[in-house]
């Protein structure tokens, strides 16, 4: 199993990702509550990338059907059901629901992730079960960690590195790409502080300064949920695969 | 002083370096080449993009002021003098001329600094010039990782990390950025190793594989010039703030 990890959904752009699992990973907040969504029983996650479109799709689908959700610059938008803080998706509000999620990163990495063979989402919330589903899969990996205002963020890091961790055998060390080998070396050293790295981090900051100081504790609870979501052509859906 | 960090000259182009120092980082090779060449006498440095662009300077200049060198894939350009090896840039090459140099990462680094108020050049081979350099000056810092292949690259990150470990007083630590805490966190775990780093990252691998071994070892020594390349607006010449 080969393993590659950019740092950013701009960096994903210039990657061959073909024949692999693209797993993207934004932790605050776009994977924690697509996760979250399909855990509290969501049918399907669509990801979309303008606030038009989320627009367009809910009154496609009818107001008893979609539950419309998404931020812009962290803040919940005008006339949208929910915003994108992942306790917000309840059963009660997402059961047998299609959210239409539009968000700044995350969205954006999994258009960039389209030409892989498969595409998954990934936070601390779902570590295991994505560990177990890529181990079951066994094809090449693409660590796909979103960031932040385009720059590399050390939230997405730390999950990529909690993954591989997981992942590569103690004492087993291929070939690592650069990326993988910083995500590890991270990781290792910070390895049970998962919440203390997300609150110092830029982008937990500045959820802190916006009131969103629950949203980064709900975020940085590892194997929560037992859910991966996975690309089906259309959104994401529960896999099958491990979920049971 | 405010200090960031981008991990691919292709981050820098989304950053703001207005009113900053801009430090281009490219350990494998054009940051060692272009410190090297000023060291043994060259005049300036000229960074261009394109190849037609080097044969039209180097035209201009006239064939006794000009040398031509750079490269394309790690291998040297038809009918240039010298490719990207460091070691080439010899006294008896360079001494007295311009060096007109293209090559694939630095150049491009080069360029997505051009707003900043001050662009320096740092690699190992120079690491303790710029640390004096940059404390001398005491403007905000923006240090610029040039990448390989639009991808993160732990050669350029070791640099920044051992500037970094330099500039910051141990124990003190200001509200530091994620790519800065993620590269004094690779650097603290690897001090003591640049070449082993060096040899073992992806780039270095790639310029083992052809050949440019003793390339790999000339980068990675700390600390042998003192020579702080600083762009004057049209090239690269010898800062006069800390040589002497």
């Amino acid at each position: 199993m080969d393993i590659d990890l950019v740092v950013t959904w701009q960096e994903a752009e210039r990657v061959d990702v073909s024949g692999r699992v693209a797993v993207v990973i934004d932790v605050l907040r776009a994977s924690s509550t697509i996760v979250g969504a399909l855990a509290s029983g969501a049918d399907r996650v669509l990801t979309v990338a303008t606030v038009e479109e989320a627009r367009e799709q809910a009154a496609k689908l009818g107001g008893d059907r979609a539950v419309l959700g998404g931020e812009r610059d962290a803040v919940k938008l005008p006339g949208f059901d929910l915003g994108n803080s992942p306790r917000e998706y309840t059963p009660g509000v997402v059961d047998g629901k299609t959210v239409i999620l539009t968000t700044t990163n995350g969205t954006q990495a999994v258009h960039a992730a389209k030409q892989a063979q498969a595409i998954i989402v990934a936070g601390l919330v779902n570590a295991d079960a994505v560990v177990r589903w890529l181990i079951a899969r066994d094809l090449d990996v693409t660590l796909i960690c979103s960031g932040t205002e385009g720059r590399l963020s050390i939230d997405d890091l730390h999950c990529a590195g909690l993954l591989l961790s997981r992942l590569l055998e103690p004492g087993f060390i291929p070939e690592l790409k650069d990326g993988v080998r910083l995500a590890i070396q991270w990781y290792t050293a910070n390895a049970g502080s998962a919440l203390h790295v997300l609150q110092t981090c830029y982008h937990g900051q500045r959820l802190i300064e916006r009131g969103f100081d629950a949203d980064v504790a709900w975020c940085s609870a590892i194997d929560m949920f037992d859910t991966v979501p996975e690309w089906d052509g259309e959104g994401f859906v529960p896999s099958r695969l491990v979920s049971g």
